[in-house]
């Protein structure tokens, strides 16, 4: 392809263009008046408490403005995604030249007045946050947490064949372990169906106080680095800015072209091999353009340019100095007199949805579709009666997910670190593959360059792809062992409170909602230990605020079923689903799992046998496997102590416990008392640390009656009922909790307390020598009716 | 050097050694008796239920006779981390071949007797995790989690200039983000000082079932890449085991060969450049000498060969097939009858602490000795009376620190991702710099190679650093943004189960505790915004064992240095620490801090008007900012209600809260109520998510009465003070709780309750315009006695 020359002229105005967003860009960190300069600066228009960082902004503009050109002179459909957190003066102002910013926010208007409200809302209370925020047209990538903008950047290029995702990586960010690992992603990206992803590495040598390693390394390396992560880097690296715009221009030119032949390439031939993607690395100085030198010390190309350069504008001089920086920038050329940028700049910009900062694709909710969803309902589980059949619940869920896959063939895609087999969703293999442009040798096994499971030993890398993915409007489902999640804390709360801000911004369309399936949980991993044992996720999760957190635990097949149907459909949420992937007892048919679904919380009627009556105990359970051990617990319960009123409550939604008005799911405190009684023991087996049952329950009624069992890092290497009885949640233990609180259960306590002690100690024995769980505990099954001994053997029927 | 030829008869040597740590760890995978075979093997010798992982132990086999020669070869002192965390059979298989199995663990004797415990043991109720885990001796690395290897390879080989670390990386683990950036930890490994890391790449080209990057791209980037990251990589790549001995031992000793000509240049010459460190790319068939195909389906060299290559041995043939596999390594060439490992081959393993397992470095705590600190008291601020200076607490803790670092050259040193001078403790570069073997430039300040100020942009890296430098029986503290930390919630996690369970192994000395300084927190990151504040690392720390966490949030300064030096004396625990940095009224003088700090909790007489009675009210609270605020309003209702009874209690050890059967710091409930008293309103301003502290204190007498006031994810980019009032832990809403809870505040209690409104209305309009808190809210200060108007301006003296 043709390399498009640069006029001098076109050159002058494009650096026209970069001193405007400059000028803005300083603006907006201290001026609190006289945007214009029009009278001489003052103390009284720099703002009382200066806020911000400078270091990175030059350098994002001066990429914005060339991004800008190559939009214009290629036609392409660009975003940008700033990795440099701290840089939201420049991408604001970027936003504000070309027209975006005044569009979504009307008082901020392109005159002086909305100059004025640009420079003073910057870093100031009831305005804007300094980082690239959610407030910022064009982002979908929250810069104030580093590690993830790659990760976006190539789940935002999945499925958008006809898109070009530019990423600006900082030499700080590029530190991070997520950073480190997410340039590997160019295995994943198919450029037949997928689109094109830019890395530009900008190297500054600084972060807020120390020397960058990236920047600090030979030319051989970062050459061979990048070559060895599979890039071809071309390298910009100066400080003259005339010189600087014709390397860019002229790299930038080269680069359009590697991609397009990339992409014409597989599109006309198809896919023969991974292609080698060309990158950036970019060299300028830190804070360039700002002053060289402050109070005698080197400013310019120094960490002292990261925050405020002149922080003190008491200090004598610094007011000039600052007027003299703005001045530099040559402000009279750039606006006409009502603060207007001049018509033959703004003209440099792109036009409509080309503008990087309307692109819709950075507002992701604008394209979201509905998935086309299969009925759940024709994956059921045939149930007879409860207890009466075994199943995998992530086993029956993965034959959904593969006709979800199936339906949805570019829209919904499922991430995961290699455990999409391991939690039992092979059925997705049957019509798709694991997703690698890395070679395929034999031997391999559902591995092809257009699979829709996105798997790398990365959790950090699954989470960024799947953000990126769902933040320009598409579906997917992240799928994780249930301890490993907690790698990912930190990138679930940033998008978590990314979901809450975005709630009060009304130009922000509604995106799908993040979705966990955490299985391989902490009850079944007794054979993995104490390591892999964690169910703690629910607890971060639980932190943040309540109008984005769903945390659901379906007890079996069929409630599962309902869960990710449910989650699908959600918009704007972190859905947490916890569920097993072992043979256990399903309990419901579809009807029943779909009425208890829509509850979120429900008594088993044919498990209690309280009906007409105020029951002696509650027997709540939330989770496969304490659901388990209370239904263990009741039938042992019943036997010995038939006039016993039990009441069974089931969890599924776990946000039903508090109360409606700190959770949009809770339930009001009438309806808690009419399940849990104001007065009754409650007995409450739970998933995780049992604590958490207690800070959503602490002001109910009964609350002081409530007695919670639950996951306390007694973990280990051992068997699975074993688990459950080093850490109290076994049916003996929950049989005795209910012994020891309810003065019904009479004369034949002793009796039955006995006859769990002699049980505990068998089975001790009886795992010591044999490795596994008593036969009677592997094959009990739940079933009234029938004469059966302490924790009988025999089923039903 | 010279290159040790290797004789035919030393390959053939070391090969059985392979041979036999190959036989001991599949028979841990498989046999539950029978363990020489002496019988025909039956299903009734093999385990009912087979777990555990086969694909990377003969290579950790392979690798580890290897290291075995040169240790003798050459005497080297060789610690060995093995990343590929289901390589537990492996490494136990070569403990005890060496003899250190038996000495730790007597039981498991060099005969047939202690043959049968160590097989039937592996993942068996009561055994070992099928992981490298702290009951290994010789490890120092969890295998549960990956991606940590080689940042605690490095934390080890820091300050150890004698020690090589061997460190083994799976290609699974290679794709996690922390691995992926623990490269560059050679950017920061000083010749002269420091030991060397020796990384040990193992690809066998599969994790659990898809295939991996790193053994999916050509060789030429793969070269390429660890060019990059500045390392010399030696591939070793072959299946042919005689051919892959001698391979294998001639790279050996040119590594070892390029180690000791760097290590001997730099302590010659001194430190001139960074040196390009060997590193080792070993490819090796996965599962490699297991069955070649397995009911007709590739085993070896395959995913399938990940973990228990033949699962079912109730399958025809199987049984005859693990004879087979078993026999292949010819068991009678390398045991004498009795079970013993032949003299001629266990002469092949280094003797006494030469042999890894027994390797002191990897059981830390036998080299730990105190550190030499300064007496904090020499930090004190001097505090005439309560609020009458003000500090900035982690400036002063700064002070004390550069002290530690000049008193303990070797043993010591500070971790951060870029934070040691944002959060104040700038005081230690008069002693020290930031650590950096890479290009040092004009306008760098305090970078220099024998820096002890370990920075580098990742939180991974700066953990898993201190976690290595800590387990090899050295000191450190991890200086962080509070918000970021959860960046490490799961390497956290990690290190607290590894403390957990070091506690119940006799062998292994105690380290000292791994300290966090978590400052720059929410109350102060109102100019960074809602990213940057989240309080919820103590949440997650408060769910791992009481037995190893302690939360210290001091008030001021003196408090933080008391809680400082309590820390770098403490062992075996994970101490968090939250404090302020920015400039605050100090409370407490040094003999006040050392006996409040002492206690954990305590009455504030000075700030309390219930003496010699009991309260109408407890004010408590936790944290700086929180206590700042609750004596505020401690002085705003002295003044408006001269009547009430007021308690200040003030939390310094979080886990005071507890009762002292869950946690060992915690209180009994009759202390507990001697300070909240068993019926008066409690109002809790508390520095981080409220629940916690109802979490807490939930069984406590007076927990009806509680109300909590702390951060609900309501923060923004705002002045310090508006983030108290968004979250309604300000001083006005503090005061209107008790107006609204305590009856006895009497009838001008509307009038208090105007007053509040209108000064929050001030508030809002005031900021809204100046950007920054009302001067009486900047200026305020405790001191009661003199005339002063709601929330007053002037200071007592």
């Amino acid at each position: 392809m043709q390399t498009k020359a640069l006029s001098p002229e076109l050159v002058a105005m494009m650096d026209a263009y970069w001193r405007a967003a400059n000028y803005l860009s300083v603006g907006q960190i201290y001026l609190y008046d006289n945007p214009l300069l029009k009278k001489e600066l003052m103390l009284k228009h720099i703002k009382p408490r200066l806020l911000g960082h400078w270091g990175t902004v030059p350098g994002l503009n001066f990429i914005y403005v060339h991004l800008n050109r190559i939009i214009k002179a290629y036609d392409l459909n660009i975003i940008n995604i700033t990795g440099p957190g701290h840089g939201g003066p420049g991408l604001v102002a970027n936003a504000y030249l070309e027209g975006t910013y005044s569009e979504v926010y009307p008082h901020i208007s392109q005159d002086e007045e909305g100059l004025t409200r640009l420079f003073k809302q910057f870093s100031f209370p009831g305005g804007i946050p300094s980082h690239v925020s959610p407030e910022t047209p064009g982002s979908i990538n929250e810069g104030g947490e580093l590690g993830y903008a790659l990760s976006h950047a190539f789940g935002a290029a999945f499925d958008n064949p006809d898109l070009l995702v530019a990423c600006v990586i900082g030499d700080g960010e590029a530190e991070t372990g997520p950073m480190a690992t997410s340039w590997h992603s160019n295995k994943f990206l198919n450029p037949v169906h997928d689109g094109a992803v830019l890395p530009i590495l900008h190297l500054n040598g600084y972060k807020i106080a120390g020397p960058t390693v990236l920047a600090r390394i030979p030319h051989d390396e970062l050459e061979a680095l990048f070559h060895g992560y599979g890039y071809t880097p071309h390298f910009v690296e100066g400080d003259e800015p005339m010189e600087m715009h014709v390397l860019m221009a002229a790299t930038l030119d080269r680069v359009v072209g590697e991609i397009r032949r990339i992409q014409r390439d597989a599109r006309e031939q198809g896919f023969t091999e991974r292609p080698r993607w060309p990158m950036i690395i970019l060299r300028t100085p830190k804070g360039w353009t700002c002053p060289r030198e402050v109070d005698g010390k080197p400013t310019e190309g120094t960490w002292r340019s990261h925050q405020v350069p002149m922080g003190d504008m008491g200090h004598p001089g610094h007011v000039k100095l600052l007027e003299t920086w703005m001045k530099s920038y040559r402000p009279q050329e750039l606006f006409d007199k009502s603060g207007r940028l001049r018509p033959e700049l703004a003209g440099l910009a792109p036009a409509g949805e080309r503008r990087m900062s309307a692109n819709p694709h950075a507002n992701g909710g604008l394209f979201l579709r509905d998935l086309r969803l299969p009925d759940f309902g024709d994956y059921a589980v045939k149930v007879p009666k409860p207890g009466a059949v075994d199943a995998e619940a992530t086993r029956v869920q993965g034959e959904f997910i593969r006709d979800v896959i199936a339906r949805n063939p570019s829209t919904f895609r499922v991430f995961s670190p290699d455990e999409t087999s391991s939690n039992r969703w092979g059925a997705v293999f049957e019509v798709t593959s694991r997703c690698s442009m890395a070679a395929i040798v034999p031997g391999d096994e559902h591995v092809a360059p257009d699979g829709r499971v996105m798997e790398m030993l990365s959790e950090h890398q699954c989470e960024g792809w799947l953000e990126g993915y769902l933040l320009t409007g598409r579906h997917g489902f992240f799928s994780c062992y249930e301890a490993f999640i907690h790698i990912v804390d930190s990138m679930f709360n940033q998008h978590a409170k990314w979901l809450d801000v975005t709630r009060g911004i009304p130009w922000r369309r509604p995106i799908a909602s993040l979705n966990y399936l955490l299985s391989s949980h902490v009850w079944r991993q007794d054979h993995n230990g104490f390591s892999h044992q964690d169910p703690g996720f629910i607890d971060v999760a639980a932190n943040k605020k309540s109008e984005v957190i769903r945390v659901y635990l379906p007890p079996d097949a069929n409630t599962l079923l309902c869960v990710t149907d449910q989650c699908l459909r959600s918009r704007n949420c972190v859905n947490v689903v916890v569920a097993g992937k072992q043979p256990g007892p399903q309990w419901l048919d579809m009807d029943a799992a779909v009425k208890h679904c829509a509850a979120g919380i429900g008594i088993w009627p044919w498990a209690s046998n309280d009906q007409g009556c105020e029951p002696d105990v509650v027997m709540a359970c939330c989770g496969d496997v304490p659901t388990l051990e209370t239904l263990a617990a009741v039938q042992l319960l019943r036997e010995h102590f038939p006039a016993l009123k039990i009441r069974v409550v089931n969890v599924v939604d776990l946000m039903k416990l508090q109360h409606h008005r700190e959770h949009p799911h809770g339930l009001s405190d009438g309806d808690f008392d009419t399940l849990f009684t104001t007065d009754k023991p409650v007995i409450f087996a739970y998933h995780g640390y049992p604590w958490l049952i207690h800070r959503l329950t602490y002001r109910r009624t009964n609350h002081g009656n409530l007695h919670v069992r639950g996951f306390k890092e007694e973990g280990s290497t051992t068997t699975p009922f074993d688990m459950v009885v080093v850490n109290d949640l076994d049916r003996f233990r929950l049989m005795a909790d209910v012994i020891d609180r309810v003065p019904q259960v009479g004369a034949t306590a002793a009796y039955a307390k006995q006859a769990i002690r002699d049980k505990l100690i068998e089975h001790r024995q009886y795992i010591e020598e044999h490795g596994e769980d008593l036969p009677e505990i592997r094959n009990w099954r739940w079933g009234l009716g029938e004469k059966e001994k302490l924790a009988g053997g025999k089923r039903e029927s």
